[in-house]
C-alpha cells in the first residue's frame, strides 16, 4: 500500500522559532519517514496581509526553506514546494468556494481570532475571508491524510473535512480523503516574556537561528513567577515560562526535577534555573546551527533552484490532480 | 498603435436570448472590428449557482459557442475562450482577493440585487461574494479598455476598476489599464409577458435559436397594454411589451410608427401589432438561424477543437500578464 500523505507548512514572513518547532516541525521530523511528507511555503496566503510589503515575503522564502533544513527535515525524503508555482491550488480554491458558505467561513473560530489578533476588524480584506478555503486547497490538492497544526487551527482543519467530503458527495467520486489534523506536543508556545503570543515585533522570540549571545539575553530577562520576590520565596513552577521552556527542551529531565523541587522550596535562584536554561537551549540549537551552516554554503541560486525543483515534483501530483477534478465537475474539455 | 481590447462574455447555463442580444451580443457586433475582442464562456462563473449541476453547464459550452457564430461575430477576429482553461484567471483572483475589502464586496449593489434574485439569501456560497473579483480578474487578465454589460452590471466594472488602480499603485505599476463599462442600448429587455427578468423558467423568452412555431407562440401571446379589452380602446405604447420589441426588432421604422398611431387611437387590434412584429422577429432570426446551420455542420469534437484553438490563443496573453503580475508582487521565482 501506499504511504499516506501528510501536508503541513509556513507562512514566508519571518524566520522559524522555538514556537513553530513545539507546534508542528517536531512532528514533521517524527514523521517525514512513516509518512509521504509535503511541506507549503505559503507565499500566497502570506501575502494576504502583507500585501502592500512583498519584499519581505519573498525575501524570507529562503529562509524558511533554510531553516527545515537545518531543523533536520530531510530533503531527500520530504516534498518543500513553493505555493504560488503551483497554480492548481488556485484554481481548486475558486471550485471550493462554491462548496462553502460565506456565513459559515466567518463563523469559524480560527478565522475571528485571527481577525481579532492581526486587527483586521476595521478592514477584512476578502483574501482574509477566503484564507480557509485556501487552505483546504493547500491540503487537499495533494491528498493529504494528514495535517500537523496547532490547536488553535483545528476549526481551519473542519472546513477543510467539509469541503472534501461535499466535493466528493456532490460530484460523486473519491478523490479526496478526509484529512485528519494531528496537534502538536504543546499547542502554543508562550514568548520569553510570558505574552501567549510569540511575535517579532513583540520580541519575545528565539528562532531557531538566533545566535548565543541572542539566546542569553532572551534567557535571562525571561519571565518567570512575578509573585516571587527573593530567591528564598517559595515559587511556581506552573505556567511559569522558564519552567515551560526547561520542560520542553532541556532533556535532562532530572535536572529539571530537581530545579522544580528546589524552586517550589525556595532554594534555587532564578539565575540558575535560567543559565541552565540556556545551557540546554545551547544543546538544542547547536546541531541546528551546524546544519544551517552546511545550507549556507549554497549560493541562493543553487537553493532556489533546488527547491523550484522540488516544486515541480509536487506540481505533477497537483496536476493529476486537478484532471480529475476537472473530470468530475465535468469541465475536462481537453480529456 | 495597438488597438483597444474589448472583454466580454456570458455564462454557459443556456441558450443566449434576445436579451442578450440588445443587452451586450449588438454591441459585440458593431465593435468587432474596431477593438481587439474576446469573449469568455464563463464555465467557472456558471458554476458558482450550479455547482451540483455540471453537466448543464456543460452542454451549454458549446451551444453558447454556437450562438456566437450564428449572431454574426467573426470568427476568424474574435477570441472566444473557455474560462477554466485560462487558470491564470483563478491566480489573478486569488492575488486580487487582498486588494478588496471584505465589506466592499458585500455592499456592492450587483452582489446585492442578484443574492435576492437567485434566492440566495439563507445560504450565500463563498464563490457568489468572489464573484465580483472573479469577474475583475476575466477584465483584467488580458487588460481590457472596454466592457460592453448590462447597466445593471455597472457597479461590477467599479470594483474592477479599483483593483486596477490599486494593484498598480501598491506594486508601483502601470500593468493594468483602467477597465471602462459601454452599456446597451436598451439596458434589461422584458419578457415577452412583460416581467421585467428573462428567464426559461418564467417561459418569457425567445431564443436565437427559437424555432418560428416558438417565435409565433411567444409574439402572439405577448403582453400588451393590461388596460385596453377592445381593440377600440385608446392603447398606451410606452412600456408595451409589444412595442418595446418592435422598436428594437422591426426595422420598418414607418410601419411601426403608423402601427403606434392607430394603435394610440383604437385603430389596430393586438393581432395585427403582433403578427407584424412575428415578421420582424422572423426577419431578424433568420440570417441569425441561416449561419446557425452553417456552424451545426461542424462535429461537437470539431467545435470543441476550434474552441480550444482560440481558448490557447488567449492562454498565451494570461501567460505574459501573469509573468509581469508576479515580478511586480516579487514572487516571480522563475524568472
Amino acid at each position: 500500500m501506499e504511504r499516506k500523505r501528510l501536508l503541513t507548512g509556513d507562512r514566508p514572513t519571518g524566520p522559524l522559532h522555538l514556537g513553530h518547532y513545539v507546534g508542528s516541525l517536531q512532528n514533521r521530523l517524527k514523521l517525514q519517514s512513516e509518512y509521504e511528507t509535503f511541506i507549503i511555503i505559503a507565499d500566497v496566503q502570506a501575502l494576504t496581509d502583507n500585501y502592500a510589503n512583498p519584499d519581505k515575503v519573498r525575501a524570507n522564502v529562503l529562509e524558511v526553506y533554510k531553516d527545515y533544513y537545518a531543523v533536520g527535515l530531510d530533503f531527500t525524503k520530504v516534498h518543500i514546494f513553493i505555493q504560488s508555482l503551483i497554480p492548481e491550488i488556485a484554481e481548486l480554491t475558486i471550485f471550493f468556494t462554491n462548496l462553502v458558505s460565506h456565513a459559515e467561513v466567518l463563523r469559524n473560530p480560527t478565522v475571528k481570532t485571527e481577525i481579532l489578533e492581526k486587527d483586521l476588524t476595521s478592514r477584512v480584506p476578502l483574501g482574509f475571508v477566503m484564507y480557509p478555503v485556501s487552505q483546504a486547497a493547500d491540503i487537499l490538492f495533494c491528498k493529504a491524510n494528514l495535517v500537523p497544526v496547532g490547536q488553535d487551527q483545528a476549526p481551519m482543519i473542519e472546513i477543510a473535512k467539509d469541503i472534501a467530503l461535499r466535493f466528493n458527495k456532490i460530484y460523486k467520486t473519491d478523490i479526496f480523503p478526509t484529512p485528519q489534523a494531528l496537534f502538536g506536543n504543546v499547542s502554543r508556545l508562550v514568548g520569553t516574556d510570558g505574552n501567549a503570543k510569540m511575535s517579532k515585533s513583540l520580541g519575545n522570540v528565539i528562532n531557531l537561528n538566533s545566535t548565543t549571545e541572542h539566546v542569553k539575553k532572551q534567557v535571562m530577562s525571561m519571565y518567570t513567577d512575578p509573585t516571587r520576590i527573593h530567591t528564598t520565596d517559595k515559587g511556581k513552577v506552573e505556567s511559569n515560562p522558564v519552567f515551560i521552556y526547561h520542560n520542553i527542551f532541556n532533556d535532562n529531565s532530572a535536572e529539571v526535577k530537581d530545579l522544580e523541587d528546589r524552586y517550589r522550596e525556595g532554594k534555587v535562584g532564578d539565575k540558575e534555573v535560567k543559565e541552565k536554561l540556556f545551557l540546554a537551549l545551547e544543546k538544542f540549537l547547536n546541531p541546528i546551527r551546524d546544519r544551517r551552516a552546511i545550507i549556507e554554503k549554497k549560493s541562493p541560486q543553487e537553493l532556489l533552484a533546488d527547491l523550484i525543483e522540488s516544486t515541480n515534483y509536487v506540481r505533477k501530483i497537483a496536476k493529476q490532480t486537478l484532471i480529475e477534478v476537472k473530470e468530475a465537475m465535468k469541465i475536462n474539455y481537453e480529456g
